[in-house]
């Protein structure tokens, strides 16, 4: 089931420079669950070697498991997220707090059930490879402890 | 006036995962004008390659002028920011938006004089080097258009 996948929105890369220039908003079909995401890439120059991206999901919205050869860091901006790394419980993340997921270690992110949630995720290290893409989180995952 | 200084917020890595881990706040001296920040290093696995800090900045405080080898990623995640880099205008940041800082570009960030600002921090291309200081940013800059 895990395949290899270039995530458009972790991988976009321009020459502009603030999220207030970032690209439209735009859905990825097939890499959340329980709906789609909005997506607004933030263009950046080659040389940062990071992808940068504005994530919004609506209530119940999560990513599919997921890793990246490079590692990410996710920071959220509004609402509250719910992180989980293959193995390991399920994590609360507040609006203002971040979360460093290391490479390649397989993960999800979404908003919780209760309401929207939005971050910014910086994906680095983009010369070491994209993202790698797992199975849907499952109702049963994505509501553990 | 530029010299090479390794900026401890900057390069700090460790070994947890999440910014309620993160080590106590601690000021820095020198590398701020108008007061001091607060800034709290987030743990980080060797190979994200990335410096991750959360830094509060009371009213009026910014950084001195300085740049990074490997660029940085700034989200602004309360309050309202100041950015300028050398030779543009200043631009105001709002709380959920970001800004990409290319590599060696000199540049400050901080406070407005009207309020506190907390921003995240993300310092990737560590192995490209560390951040390299400049001058403060006199009031005249501080308060330009």
């Amino acid at each position: 089931m895990i395949g290899t996948l270039s995530v458009v929105f972790l991988l976009g890369r321009a020459s502009a420079q603030t999220s207030r220039d970032s690209t439209k908003s735009t859905a990825v079909g097939g890499f959340f669950t329980g709906g789609n995401a909005s997506v607004s890439r933030i263009p950046v120059v080659p040389e940062i070697n990071c992808g940068v991206a504005k994530v919004s999901f609506p209530p119940g919205v999560r990513t599919i498991w997921h890793s990246h050869a490079g590692g990410q860091i996710i920071v959220v901006v509004s609402g509250t997220a719910w992180y989980q790394e293959k193995g390991k419980p399920k994590q609360v993340i507040k609006q203002g707090e971040s979360v460093v997921c290391p490479p390649n270690v397989m993960h999800w992110h979404g908003a919780t059930p209760d309401g929207p949630m939005t971050h910014m995720v910086v994906t680095p290290n983009m010369d070491k490879g994209g993202a790698t893409t797992g199975p849907a989180v499952t109702e049963k995952e994505y509501k553990s402890l």
